[in-house]
């Protein structure tokens, strides 16, 4: 499991929610509250948007608490939009091409969940990131894959359909290796423009995930930041927040086409 | 604070206390179970020795759990005498420079506790440091300098009260320096034949220590590195334990002088 | 490009081989004189057969000539059968995963060389590993593809064989892309109780690769590591060096079978 | 020896000139032209002024030719006054604390040059540092103590003078131990508003430094970063270039009080 934030509004030093926070990301890298590894120490990284199409990333294998350049670049850089990311690995290893968030173009994705069973269907899934985009395949992580996956189906386009589509492409394989593990994504999704953050599970139990509109913008997290609890609102299971620019977030059913018997309409 | 282990008689595999056991060191970096923090993850490092007078050692300021070169360095070294420490840093920067064990030719050093105040007194323990140690003063923590001043006031000769002396001594500043905090020392010395445990702290609330003596030999533990709790004994707080190579280890009172109005005797 | 080494005989300390000598692997790494590349600085790895069937291995992404845990491993650990390598990517990224020297099971392989163009071909070499070998390839260089390709392809039986087929099945590859640039395959492969030194390149320009026969046993390098030169006899190109266990080493052809037209017989 | 890059000017990114001209640090990283060590793969650092007083610090132990990181940021962020610097260690550890540039408060400096005989002198020199400083010596280079020594000697009121005091307190140390070796000091320094850039040593041979003039700003380069070499003015030995905001950059003379006998006027 890990934890992440996503903030889309008034440009803003990214400080001011990943790491001042009295419950800030680095807390929770330490002792997560909602989360099913406490601890949160297998790497981090940031993302943001300037004044290129394309975000800044800094990515690395040290946890979080303990790192002198996270906390410098927060307090320098300043953005509309940004991601930030602590990782809890779930079986690939810790390296920089195993952290989130992953960037491709001027998309970037970060996911706190799992796909059950992965090391036995990582190759399978692999098959679905098409030579275009397989030089960016360069970790072992699900979420890498998923990403190139929903690239490589739309995502430009239509990026909840092109979710959708993942989720059904990776449950299909699940179902055919007989992997009785969930799959669960908690994820979050942007284009610089709008923020799209997906809340579903197989087994109807996704990682945590909660929203607030606030005069400066929209802050997505895995679990709240401060002491407020009543300032957040959780995203349903099965839903997907959509926070595009200057308007309010709405959210949309998830319905992906999953294969019948596994347990989930 | 930190977690360690510290091993002593015949030659076996690291790994078989390291990385091996149900609540290993590694599993204790995760989530440890009598310690003031549960997590360790700030380094980690082990010292052995093998055919040579001095250790070799391994420190790492990646999480112990998640690297693979200790897992194999331990699964492949065998050795009668050896160290291993996964760090909580209590105030000074997460390096290499900062990891436990620390060795000066023959001798090896790691210490879970604090020296209460540290970054106020930093400068004058340094003072107790001679010139000819200035060179391995290379780090910030307070374990370095005091390994460097005992081994400055008579470690070679007699570890027991070259600690005692070095307690005295830093107790001193901290009297000096009105710091409240207190002085604890839960400690591990070799000098490649015999280890000696110290527990000592200011408020007599040290750091937890156990030992256990088997046929192969003597283990020294922050916590028990199994479930059968009842196979492993504490050391008395004010204690030390040595364990000389071929004898039962014994136990032995420290009675460092400590200014009056300390709170302790 | 790279540079390594590679040792087979009375067991003795590593430092003896990979730190001491006068043009050792890490001053190779800082200024080497044979390889396209004289800097060799992403990168170190080290892999060594003590008493399991299965080597130890210690891989860092920091350049090896600053690296304290290396000094101290080499100095404690003594082997009668180890490799060395220092590392110049050609195109991938500095990451442990990509660090040679690789292992699976028993069998460890480092290699000196490139497979040209290999980021149009990288998917397609990697369907060469079969699914049961699949979760080792956890990196994105040529070397580990080329590694499991030689595996599932009867590198247990009969290395030599075995690595003359993979060169085919990539140079087919090449071949198929209209890849002008070379194959070049220096690269030292053992199972713990031979070790096979191979040298072949499709330019027939391989990176450099000479042995040495002594007392204490066989030692294979990409340079001479002292400044006796004429110690030191080269492996023709096209050839494989074959050190077993108790015998002295012997040369014999590579013949794999290449594309026609494709600059080689 | 090391190689450093300043800029003082209109607000760029710095990618224009840390990571994009055709020799730029990066490649200098790999091989300078004008060093004494080619190679300067032992850490690198960035300090760059955005809204804030104090800068932001991005340093790292790896080499500078292989940080995905250092590209990003780069590309990103956007200073009308920052720092590059790759290292060559002479002597000291490898570590984040040993990177440049240093900052304290509003200050920040790096260095291309040695103390020489540093190990005989360092703990001397450390007592210069005030107990108000002490705690941001968390390294052991000679740069981070030059630098904590100016800021106690007025580096604030008159940096000039304050480095001039410095040269002058470290050659008399030298001096009283008998160090045969020069103090060459080609340093950068800065408030966020003025650059100053020293060269200045002992044997009249101090790295090189260059600086250009341009309508977006001040160049402070070791050595030329493209291959125009006639549009870079080398600042004379025994001169402190000074480039304050909005003005042209101005040479003065340096004039430390030296020990006679010390070879030095």
């Amino acid at each position: 499991m890990c934890r992440f934030l996503a903030y889309h509004g008034a440009p803003i030093f990214l400080e001011e929610l990943v790491t001042s926070p009295s419950h800030s990301l680095i807390k929770q890298a330490i002792h997560a509250n909602e989360s099913r590894s406490e601890t949160n120490g297998d790497g981090f990284g940031i993302g943001w948007y300037g004044e290129k199409d394309r975000p800044g990333l800094y990515r690395e294998v040290h946890p979080a608490w303990s790192d002198e350049n996270l906390l410098s670049i927060c307090a320098q850089v300043r953005s509309h939009l940004f991601f930030a990311h602590v990782r809890a690995a779930t079986g690939t290893a810790t390296s920089r091409a195993n952290c989130h968030p992953f960037a491709v173009g001027r998309f970037m994705f970060m996911h706190n969940g799992q796909v059950g069973g992965w090391r036995a269907i990582r190759r399978r899934v692999e098959t679905f990131i098409p030579d275009s985009l397989y030089a960016a395949r360069v970790g072992t992580t699900d979420t890498e894959a998923l990403f190139l996956t929903a690239l490589a189906h739309g995502l430009e386009d239509d990026p909840v359909e092109a979710i959708e589509t993942t989720i059904g492409l990776v449950m299909n394989e699940m179902d055919r290796a007989a992997i009785g593990a969930p799959l669960r994504l908690t994820a979050t999704l942007t284009d610089g423009q709008t923020i799209w953050a997906f809340r579903w599970a197989s087994d109807r139990s996704p990682a945590t995930l909660y929203f607030q509109q606030s005069h400066a913008g929209t802050v997505v997290v895995s679990e709240p930041i401060d002491e407020r609890r009543e300032d957040w609102t959780p995203v349903p299971p099965g839903q997907v927040l959509i926070a595009r620019h200057g308007e309010m977030p709405v959210l949309r059913a998830l319905s992906p086409t999953v294969p019948a018997g596994s347990g989930l309409a």
